[in-house]
């Protein structure tokens, strides 16, 4: 999670997650390791980068619209989002983004 | 800095900036203070979120493509990209994208 994910060339797209925490774990450690991994294995995943200070941001990175959409869908996932509304998240922000440069060094 | 950016309805643009440091501050810190006030103040500037732990992810939000070239041409600002490839930065990556869809809590 500490690696700049290794992304194709553009376009693709980048679920952005900006977040920030209610106080305690609560459970939300080991569901955010699960969902990096049940991510990891969805179709059309391309890789994921994390990043917390008291604001959160977690961008993943898909081939497709279709393939957010499905990720959004899986049921594991739908759990852990009913979660994160009710106890683990006091404010967070869902951007879906087409990207369509890229460059670095 | 620490707070999610209150933007506008889509479509907008954002630029997600992923990178590692290299060790030392070497005037890093000041010159990183000094962009976010420059951005900031350029037209189309919508707002911006910034975390680092080992990686660090910066994503600035804009009106459109137009305002991102121009801040990415911006004088003061082309010095510190420089500085950046020169010492700052072991590895980044810039990806510019089209926010389509926004929601959140």
């Amino acid at each position: 999670m500490s690696e700049i994910a290794k992304t194709p060339e553009p376009p693709y797209y980048a679920v952005i997650f900006s977040s920030h925490r209610t106080k305690g774990d609560d459970g939300y450690g080991a569901m955010a390791d699960r969902m990096v991994e049940l991510a990891a294995n969805q179709p059309g995943f391309l890789g994921i980068e994390s990043v917390r200070e008291d604001l959160g941001i977690t961008v993943s990175y898909w081939d497709s619209l279709e393939s957010i959409t499905n990720w959004k869908k899986n049921a594991e996932h739908r759990e852990a989002q009913r979660l994160g509304h009710q106890k683990w998240y006091s404010s967070f922000r869902v951007r879906v983004a087409r990207v369509e440069r890229e460059y670095g060094i």
